[in-house]
């Protein structure tokens, strides 16, 4: 491991290893930005930064306050520093929107404030197994009256719309005056990016009675969006809530005050339901309102019970059991719960960089999803992976239109979006990384290997296989001096320090790949689904000598290979660039993206994330064992894992060679990134590829699991640390459990029809649901 | 010839070939803004683009009004697509001041505008030997009272502070009132670049009678430019100017009334006097006021004489004759005329993309004025060759805080630039560019074998090589895949269509020749003046191992070779990039640069301007005649000559080769760019190093004049178009005139010590002034 990076990860952890929660017994307000990211809610519709409900205290810079909607953004002109022709005119910024969640609570005139009077019994905690946020606390005033607050709140997993606070209070030492007041906080801002950083209006507020109604607009591209909100009291020991609410401009505001009798609790429920409109016409407010009246039937104990029930179902799915490594279990599980949350599940949406934790890449897409996240849902909940590929296939259009900005042919999906258009100010880290065609039909290609999903190749999937292999038949050139080899010029693989090299081997080795699974399916589906693929070559005039020309190319695509070094060059140019080990860097310097002039990166042999390593992942058996460690040995000292994309990567070949040691203290770089904050930037959001990457580091790199050809294989070793892991997964049309202990791998059928996987060398049916298979390790 | 090219010089030029004017008979709306830049006037410290003085009545698309000052600029933050490290933060900016032009002459109450009422005998000429432009006309306003006018109008080159406008006037068929209205206004903006464009503000505007005073502010960077005013009026024929005058916030206006009788000619002089100050304390007014009272007293006559003499002399030096071509030979003194007018030459300013003519390229200096600008001086001008220089050493201080920039040792002087900083927004297009420090080292390094002076070596010339040879020998590295030569990755040539390439040819070649220069010189000036060199030494902290390692790297630095192609290949990728003809490319695709994303551009062969071509040239001597032919064949039909800069060096190095005809026609893509508006752009302001590079085309292309190791040579050829051409050029301490025609070629020396030199194989030694030598070709 790299010194920078053992560094990094040598520090005590804010939270304790407890197997289903993330909790907190002490408020600080250095940990409130970082705390901002990790208690932050979410339903891949919208998202919640973990704010506290009443004002903050602290100071500005300790806090990044955020309410997001996956795909809603604001637009403003990109201003370059140069122009040139066909940049990309217009950016995408996810926008910052209402704060529904502020209450405030006084005790007669002072106001609750965890940094003032006196607190005890603090605990603040996520559970996972509940899917909610809890906050207990007591509180002294500066008069010394004590009240004991509860504070609950969650984003429905079942109800994309609905969001709730369950929010009580009981005087510990006193009888009196309390008031609780809620608000629709519609005067927001963004923090970043925008020049602009307040680009949405309140168009409507109103107070009505104890609910009310809020509209937000986006100035600059139209979004409405309608907040519609309940408040449920509770009546308890013969006190009553009295009712002031006032409107402003810019938000609604209700106050909730009672006549407290000492050991009383008190409670109220704040129910809010969130809905946008895209378009003139369409009515967010009403949607709400009637999304809020369902929800608020059921109250905010029936919302907490749905979402318990939710979550049961996702563990079953989705839970990892590792023993012996308590750390490693609580990440796990928190990743999984933030994937989820991140994830759009619309088939309209994706999964955002930091999903909808913080503003950070704006809220974009990137490959990430395809290529780190996707495999999660994959084997384990294959309908959302079917929602996220559906979003490329509606977005297919303006991956034409992007292809086209660029003199090529076919779809040219642009590398940062919300909305389907390249949203990139700067085409060195975006548009030249072509490889996001490749990663996308890779994608869908395993999606249909594993679960077997005719249906969705012969309407979505081969079209997208079309249209990305026609992008590379016309982006690529014969070249003579490369033996007439097919190639790439002025390209980028996923190694974001190397842009604008020829014949990058990812690119290369990945866009063959493309052309050949076009080829290959366009076949298939002919044959299966005749009257299907005539309708669709007509429509996108598809004819068999294009099918046979990307076979053609497919063959004819260059190939890099050093036979001095007997390795794969990263691209033509890598091992002639200046020479540099990762470990002469100082320390402070690093990341290198953030510290030096992107001239001074590309001239060196310095790596910011696995690229020819992450081929050797993703087209595993085209290369020996041999040919992997060799390139393991060349790359790893270059390398910085400047990208949290990185370490699991590494950690996955370094399994696959048998370098044990560099295999889990990669892992380990990357299970707690957010957790333990190793890049100190987690205040900024999640790091939601990381998450995915630190799943397939288990599943790919310790489990061992690979799916080529339609064939399903486990190759499983264990870290010595840990007494035993185990995971589930979907294939086809089983659910598998594997269990690995020092000892033993055991797989058990879950479910579902027969299986047939390759454990090592060994073929294992099993035919039976509940039947296992044990082997010795 | 490019059909592409060959279709843009077809066309009509607008002007009479006359030898020593340019002149236009009729006023054409749609010639107008293409006007505003062929009459410009300047002189070097102030420029006036060639407007009108009265109001202008055409279109707003029609016209870009513009008086600039060389080195007075705005400057805003640079805002850039995305950010990254170390980029410049703030751009630069000529920005247009107040228009002292202004004139409107009123017959009764009606305004005299070209475009109504009925205009004759119109005529308006730039006279090249006396350095004014005039225009007369005969107008007839709508109520059929005809006046003669006559304007005359000069930027002084002998007072860089003045500028002057005779303005006359003759009733021919009336009594009665003429009105003349003239003004100073401040109410001005620029028209491109700066996102707020109206960054000069008038701080103080007066009129003291038929004299005035303005001054603006530059509200960004805090220059100060006061203008001074005086109106010489001439009384005739017993009529009598009468004067009202206004000012307002923005503007000093005086109105000038007059109850004129038929037949009298009436003239109002105004003087202008222009001073800026850059810094608080200095008092721009007041010194304006000075210049402004000294030129008064001689009025314009007498500046009209001054200028008339100073052209004299500058003809004397520069002017070449050439009989056969008249569009030719008006074309070359329109050339050195405007030169002429770009330079600044008081050592704190250079020459501008576009000269003082127009706000393109910002009024920002390149490398075009070393490489292109630079010999005309040096081999004419020696003096102001040597102001030019001075600048990149007053500037030397900057260029080392951008070589740290880049982390680099030495100075990396700045792509573009007005005050020493890098003001480019892009650095694919600009920083990548190092070779502008071997640029700036090859021209001192010309500019002493020609002078022989060693003073500014001794002062000025040793520091920068030894600066420019630092940043090299921190930029390269050895690299053991290139038999461990010294390479220099991720740079940029002369070609802009290929930026951050390895070994670049030019890069790699200009890069040893600084190294080894900046060695020789050290040893040199420590032999000749030891103690200015030990100064030096140990102020920049020189020993003689940095120096022992110059010559090591030097020597060391790999020079690019393909054995197979027998060509240089212009850098270790090119031969690899994607194939293509320049003439299958559809005419309304070029330039390149303006129709294709960079991306595109960048993965063929294709090639802007001339880079191993231009190669070839500044280091012929290293090159055999069949190397060049053979770059030559492989490199002219990838080249689109996108930039001006181009075809002057492909024609040079066609007639070193033979090939007479390519030779010629790439010449005449020079010459007349911006006369007869080949690339329809001239509007913008002319192209001052194109005509650098037509001076060079002629001098070194048919000439055949080269200098090498301070031997001077030449191998004359002429176009059997042209009866005969002859040019002057200084050489060390002597002028010597050079003519040749079908027949033979002639050296006289026209004073001066003697000479020698070479022409081809013969030394030539000519040892008496007026002494001349005949040889036959």
């Amino acid at each position: 491991m790299r010194k920078y990076h053992a560094e990094k990860m040598n520090k005590e952890s804010a939270y304790p290893y407890q197997p289903w929660q993330i909790s907190e017994n002490e408020f600080l307000v250095e940990n409130n930005h970082h705390n901002e990211a990790i208690f932050s809610l979410g339903n891949g519709y919208m998202g919640l930064r973990g704010t506290l409900e009443e004002d903050y205290a602290g100071s500005a810079e300790t806090t990044t306050p955020g309410f997001y909607i996956n795909g809603v953004y604001a637009s403003e002109e990109i201003i370059y520093g140069e122009e040139a022709p066909s940049l990309p005119r217009r950016g995408q910024t996810m926008i910052n929107l209402a704060d529904w969640s502020e209450i405030n609570l006084y005790i007669n005139e002072e106001k609750f404030n965890m940094l003032q009077g006196h607190l005890t019994d603090y605990i603040r905690k996520l559970d996972l197994k509940k899917g909610v946020i809890t906050r207990s606390l007591i509180w002294e005033d500066r008069q010394g009256r004590k009240v004991k607050i509860k504070i609950e709140r969650l984003i429905s997993f079942t109800r994309e719309n609905i969001a709730a606070i369950n929010y009580s209070v009981q005087p510990l030492n006193f009888s009196g005056k309390i008031s609780i007041q809620s608000a629709v906080n519609g005067d927001v801002s963004n923090f970043y990016h925008l020049r602009n950083k307040k680009n949405a209006q309140v168009l409507q507020g109103k107070v009505e009675g104890k609910n009310g109604i809020l509209l937000q607009k986006v100035k600059s591209t139209g979004f409405e969006i309608g907040f519609a909100v309940e408040h449920i009291l509770k009546k308890m020991g013969g006190a009553e809530w009295k009712l002031e609410s006032r409107e402003s401009s810019n938000r609604i505001d209700w106050i909730f005050n009672l006549n407290a009798i000492e050991g009383e609790e008190y409670s109220i429920s704040k129910i809010v339901a969130v809905n946008y409109a895209e378009r003139n016409g369409e009515k967010p407010l009403e949607k709400a309102r009637a999304e809020l009246a369902k929800a608020a039937i059921i109250g905010y104990d029936g919302l907490s019970s749905e979402q318990t029930k939710f979550m049961q179902g996702y563990w079953e799915d989705v839970d990892i059991e590792i023993k012996g490594d308590p750390a490693l279990q609580q990440a796990f599980r928190f990743n999984s719960f933030h994937i989820l949350q991140s994830t759009g599940r619309n088939g309209r949406t994706s999964v955002a960089a930091k999903g909808l934790t913080g503003e950070y890449y704006e809220g974009h897409y990137f490959w990430d999803t395809e290529t780190y996240i996707l495999p999660f849902y994959i084997f384990q909940r294959p309908e959302v992976a079917k929602n996220l590929l559906l979003y490329r296939y509606y977005t297919l259009d303006k991956a034409k239109i992007n292809a086209r900005r660029m003199r090529l042919d076919g779809a040219l999906y642009p590398w940062r979006t919300i909305n389907g258009n390249e949203a990139s100010g700067f085409f060195m880290g975006s548009t030249v990384q072509y490889h996001i065609d490749a990663d996308i039909a890779y994608a869908i290609y395993l999606y249909y290997q594993v679960t077997g999903d005719q249906d969705f190749i012969d309407n979505y999937g081969l079209e997208i296989f079309v249209e990305t292999a026609r992008m590379w038949a016309s982006r690529g050139s014969y070249i003579e001096k490369r033996n007439n080899k097919f190639c790439f010029n002025v390209v980028c693989g996923p190694d974001e320090y190397k842009p604008g090299v020829n014949n990058n081997a990812f690119t290369n080795y990945m866009a063959k790949f493309n052309l050949e699974i076009a080829a290959k399916m366009a076949r298939e589906v002919k044959n299966r689904s005749g009257d299907k693929y005539a309708k669709m070559a007509e429509r996108v005039n598809l004819d068999e000598d294009e099918v046979a020309n990307w076979k053609q190319l497919a063959e004819d695509v260059y190939l890099p290979f050093d036979e001095e070094l007997n390795i794969i060059p990263q691209d033509d140019s890598f091992l002639y660039k200046d020479p540099i080990h990762v470990d002469s860097i100082p320390v402070n310097e690093l990341p290198l993206v953030k510290n030096w002039h992107p001239l001074i990166i590309w001239r060196y042999q310095v790596i910011k994330q696995a690229d020819v390593i992450l081929l050797m992942l993703l087209l595993g058996a085209k290369f020996s064992q041999k040919l992997k460690k060799a390139n393991y040995d060349f790359y790893e000292p270059k390398t910085t894992h400047d990208s949290s994309l990185s370490p699991a990567i590494y950690s996955i070949i370094a399994n696959e060679i048998g370098y044990a040691e560099q295999s889990f203290n990669y892992f380990m770089q990357t299970a707690r990134l957010d957790l333990d904050d190793y890049n100190e930037n987690a205040y900024q959001g999640v790091h939601t590829a990381c998450m995915g990457g630190t799943w397939l580091a288990l599943i790919q790199g310790f489990g061992g699991m690979r799916v080529e050809n339609g064939n399903l294989y486990f190759n499983p070793t264990i870290p010595k640390k840990w007494d035993s892991y185990k995971f589930r997964i979907r294939y086809k049309k089983s659910q598998l459990e594997v269990e690995v202990n020092n000892k033993e791998v055991s797989y058990l059928l879950l479910g579902g029809e027969k299986i047939n996987f390759t454990h090592r060398d060994q073929t294992i049916n099993l035919s039976c649901s509940k039947l296992s298979k044990k082997i010795k390790i």
